[in-house]
């Protein structure tokens, strides 16, 4: 860290200068949005988007719709305006045509989402909004047509360049590991206490990505446990007693939960260089970790499962109603489990060739490798529902993770360890076998 | 100021990731590009990123041409496609229609610059480059295409929210101060000593935006000194030796010196909520300030003088003769100095209605108001030579500055006090007076 | 704030350096005592100095009376020398006599103390040692020897000018806010969501003071609420729900807890100054703020009541019955309950002629004065306890406090307001009336 | 770094509130002394203490002659009352007659200078009168009894863990790097390029020990270069133009440069643990560096060389004269004055056994050893004076350091390599044929 001046830049970020203060007012909303689209006047058109910003929190949900009707119809782009630019750059294309053309093809609504995240703390309520648009896609799917303007500069403003890695722990302020507790979605963090053993022990980290212009959520963050091997059950990494190790005893880092915290930032991902860069924080700090592995859940299993036990494949249907008793009963089965689990993983595809558990799609996605299947690794009952209990390590191995990508990116190969592949295959053989019967 | 949590953040935006190193590549450049814009993982993305601003650092001026071309050229939009996916949306303006117009209509060049943003450190990297593209623009008009892709990012990325401001004082960093030095653009900065003089005295202030991604280069930078009266001379206000006033003793701040530090960001404005919120920051600070003025250079005022003088215009001529031989033979000039100026800042306009001088332009269409002329105001070589050593102070009045920025944007209308009104009208009945000769 | 560089210089402090881990000893303690105040080199010291205080943490209770023992007798001052050295400075009064005579007359143990204090982080853990040498002292009264260089040492290095002020709120660091939570002594904090409401809401402020070489731990802190006027309830302002008002809106800062941290710094006053400093942070900050009021406990006030009930006071005895059977049974007495309290507050003192409570002397002996008493104020089953549910405000008021302060300090004078005296002086009549029966 | 909210602890440790303005006083000085002695309020006696401050600065010398005979004599101890205190505490050693001796035996000075350093800013102010203090020492003798309370309580408030190390760069405020500039004191920097120079490229160091109640001050610092050898010329290493190595290809680490920087600080060493600290923050960053030396001055060689030459030592005579004429001569002689060097170094004791060159006292106590001895490297004017331009490298060597200590403190042994002893013993043998002739 070079330089303690530029780290007070974020400070002033958010002081909100009083004239920016929302002045009431009586306009009608599409008013006050023609009159930001047209002002030439950065400060009158600051504040009134400062206006519009708050106006729009107090609205009902009717209200929001036909707001939303307002930016999908009034400043949509104009077809034959585009058609004309497009001919005339088509058959001269100079700069003059380009300009022409850019602003014809442009709708309205970005520029008009520009004007209001020139207002300090904007970029954060835009996102809520969004987050309510999202909301009435369904119903009124053509507010999609202003979804994509949405994502069209999220994707821009949320740029990788410009995220920030931080160190999440005990010394981390109050209001930021509230959200940590609220976006937990893979292990639920239930009361401070519990945020604290995930956080203050010396074997343990927290990485997430901010934004500057958002310093109060963070984007997306990992826990990671730091271990002599690597683990098979989520129970023994977060149980309350449990011995505490040096981090220079630690061969293993595991990534048990990544949660991405924002709805509002669908579509616009920044979980694929998180991983690959704690794992780089992680080597620096401590050169005698070996092992980056994951902990993840298989979301999709049970529902895999309950198919093939619908086609009759009667190991499925004991491990689902095992699984329905609690783990004791799974323990049994537990080989059969691994072995299906295994074939879930590395077999199953979409119709994109990609494989169908969406945890795996993004580990994979990011160059990791399926290394060891675990059945009885979840006992809650969550886990045993969604998976019968059972979890997956995906490895990142730096030296490997950059072809893996490549091989699953452009020919869908899933990359993996001997042990599981030979589970699945164990899995396929007795499949066989019953498929011969 | 809230949270130094948050102020930290900054501080990583900039350690750049080891794994992000450029490798060497014998790649040709537009292969990278390519490879750039078709790759889907965001790590080797990030390093193909990196390795084409590297590359792109070290080229001659005819390779970097060739880039230019590269990207006007191969990276430009495909006119029929646009034409063919706005006649369809035009026909049926549904969500997947308007995706594909939207991405039919955005050059693949923009795609291409918010990658190669991704890497830590691009942002100014791609200032940068946009600066060498801006040069070649005249002798490569094309280039204008690209460089109209290049601002709309700008646009979006240096959004006003996104911006902050910063006190510069003596307790700065050395290496943003060497910065001021060097981007000082109005009254030259000629060493330490003397920044040190604009700096650390009671009675000085300096403010900056920056923007987070570029934490070492300010965007924009205003000097302000505060006085007890509203000054008629810049020698006054920069002497070395002068008393020096405590802050509550001061009734008026002086912005002295306005400069834009980015030629890589030309049109792309930051100045104009800049003054204003400086305006405020220090009618917090002390509230004993009653007035807000510059001390402004009228850079075209001698050019102008000239060419009245072509036209035989004898004071203007005798005035010009007058700065020639310095300030001594200017003193007795001074009225007719200053009526002539007021003629030319309240008077002379260009095609488009706005004045010609565009220092008077810039504070005008900020809201503020032409509150007096000064002649003598700048004795330096420099002052003599572009303005004959007249000066203006412009006023920002809070009360009044929505009000004449509304009137001046829409009617062209100059606000000015009485006295300059005066002056103006007593050297238009002058030379009324000549012209009937 | 000027500075961000310096900002970093706490965050170093406690950057422990490799050299100096602990290295395990074989030596006896004493001999490591010895030997650190033999040595003259640095590094050899602070090493010896960090085994000295490693060892010091896993010491049994016998071992540590041995240790304090060591220090009380065998790092004590040698009287003889004492007396040598003085009498030739009585004789010469020369730089090289008092040289000697300082010499002499500090005990080695204060030595011994700051050298262990040259190790980062030393400070806390001193303050721990004198916390277990407080906790002896009453068996083993030659300790108190000990602790008199504790105090000179802690009193030079807690030295106000050391002590740093610090907002306390939701954006704090969680390690600190659970000291928060711990260290609260007036009105428990009973989970996170309880700090949480007084730390959040817009018209709650919480100040502590730091020193620089413990910044993990509060010294002391104050809780505030901003109303709009001085209450009356605790539970009111405690209140789960309640109407937040706007600090603008306020005109009464109420300090309605302040807790001491630090127990090993017994002696060592931080509190005078805090209350005064706090008071004009708030001024600043809120101009429209009138009244700086404590809403504060009577912890000696029931067992008074007992003592006169005793006496046959028929009121005293009626309230106390009263407030065992709940605050519904006070209310009809809340005027002799407050009469009561008044004259407890203003008429009974010690043998030093200062009030007879702990709370009251505090207050007082910083300037402020008596405001109002107030009934039935806290209702929790401990205020019925201490007080009968009987409260106090004490006043701020920054134009007699330091008046306020000279007569409490020399003449014993308690300030009060018009009303307290009244109902003082109303009790004084019934007690007189019933004397006289 | 953990803990970003401590860091603004000292923001905040300098911000005067306003109630502590020096209030204009027309006391005498003796009696706002005796007041703020007297004074039990903590905030009259802070607004005293700030009132003797200002008051302080604006004294003229015979005033403040006045003063510190006040503190001399008027808060001197009373011999007698210690006595007393003694006898009784000899023939009784309980914890009462403790405190009774401790308090009688504590110049009231010392309580004095402790409540003025009450006041925030005030450690600076107590440094700069103490300087003023020593300059009147030599006049009046007595003073020296005051300037042993300074030196106590210094040492008590500038306790090593109470330091703070800095990393001084380009990033540092300007009002720091112009301190660097001025308490330069072994190779003057005559300019802000000079400096930048030293602070800016990669294979630059320097570092800072600061006190948290005077962060505009550095106490020590010490510059550093990375090299790929040892190196034998200043003049080499701080050539303006030179090829900078990245810092993994150094192997060796040059403390070229150690300065004091606060003569009001004279007796109070931080220099012991600065070199051993920073050889420890370097190894971290750079594990590729195997030499730690100095490449110091040697002060007194020229005048020990005269000495000699009076002695009639021809050798030392030759020497003397060729430095006269410049480096050029000097150079013919170049084995000779390494040889005597290295005599001056390992040989020249004090009557205390230690060496009689400062620089190598220093050093040495510091546990490093005389590594290496140049002639000619040094050949600026101030070089040539004062050691004919020769220099010497310490090495620090970490696995000797400690015993190099030991043995030099408790034995006066000078560790040297077989190099420097091997010239030692060659000029001695030489003296010897001289002599014999």
């Amino acid at each position: 860290m070079k330089t303690s001046f530029f780290s007070d830049l974020l400070a002033t970020l958010f002081d909100r200068p009083l004239w920016l203060e929302a002045t009431p007012s009586a306009q009608p909303m599409h008013e006050l949005c023609k009159e930001l689209l047209a002002g030439s006047g950065e400060i009158t058109g600051m504040r009134t988007a400062r206006t519009i910003l708050s106006r729009y929190k107090s609205m009902t949900k009717e209200e929001k719709i036909t707001f939303f009707q307002y930016l999908t119809e009034e400043l949509d782009v104009d077809a034959s305006a585009i058609i004309a630019a497009a001919r005339q750059y088509g058959a001269s294309p100079d700069a003059r045509g380009f300009a022409k053309l850019s602003e014809a093809s442009e709708p309205p609504r970005q520029e008009f989402l520009r004007r209001l995240n020139r207002v300090p703390g904007a970029t954060g309520e835009l996102v809520r909004m969004r987050l309510d648009l999202l909301g009435l896609c369904d119903k009124y799917p053509e507010f999609a047509r202003a979804d994509i303007d949405f994502v069209h500069l999220f994707k821009s403003w949320f740029n990788r360049g410009f995220l920030v890695l931080r160190h999440i722990d005990w010394h981390t302020p109050a209001n930021i590991l509230e959200k940590i507790i609220e976006y937990e979605a893979v292990h639920a963090i239930n009361s401070w206490d519990e945020l604290r053993r995930r956080l203050l022990p010396v074997d343990r980290r927290c990485f997430a990505f901010f934004h500057p212009a958002m310093v109060d959520e963070p984007l997306i963050f990992v826990e990671v446990a730091l271990l002599r091997d690597i683990p098979g059950s989520i129970q023994a990494v977060l149980a309350e007693e449990r011995h505490h190790i040096q981090p220079a005893q630690a061969d293993t880092a595991v990534f048990y939960s990544i949660s991405n915290c924002q709805a509002g930032l669908k579509g616009i991902s920044f979980g694929n260089s998180l991983i690959k860069q704690v794992v780089e924080e992680l080597s620096q700090e401590m050169p005698n970790l070996k092992n980056f592995v994951t902990l993840s859940p298989i979301p999709g299993l049970s529902r895999w499962l309950e198919k093939r036990a619908e086609n009759h494949d009667e190991i499925a249907k004991k491990v689902l109603v095992a699984s329905e008793n609690g783990d004791g009963d799974v323990a049994a089965l537990r080989d059969d489990l691994r072995a299906l689990a295994s074939v879930y993983l590395l077999e199953e595809k979409r119709s994109d060739g990609l494989p169908i558990d969406p945890v795996a799609r993004f580990h994979l996605g990011n160059g990791a490798s399926v290394h060891e299947v675990h059945a009885l690794a979840d006992k809650s009952a969550n886990g045993l529902k969604q998976s019968c209990g059972a979890m997956v390590n995906y490895l990142y191995d730096l030296k490997t993770v950059e072809q893996n990508h490549e091989n699953f990116v452009t020919q869908n190969i899933v990359a993996s360890s001997r042990s599981v592949k030979a589970a699945a295959k164990s899995a396929s053989m007795k499949r066989g076998t019953v498929a011969n019967v």
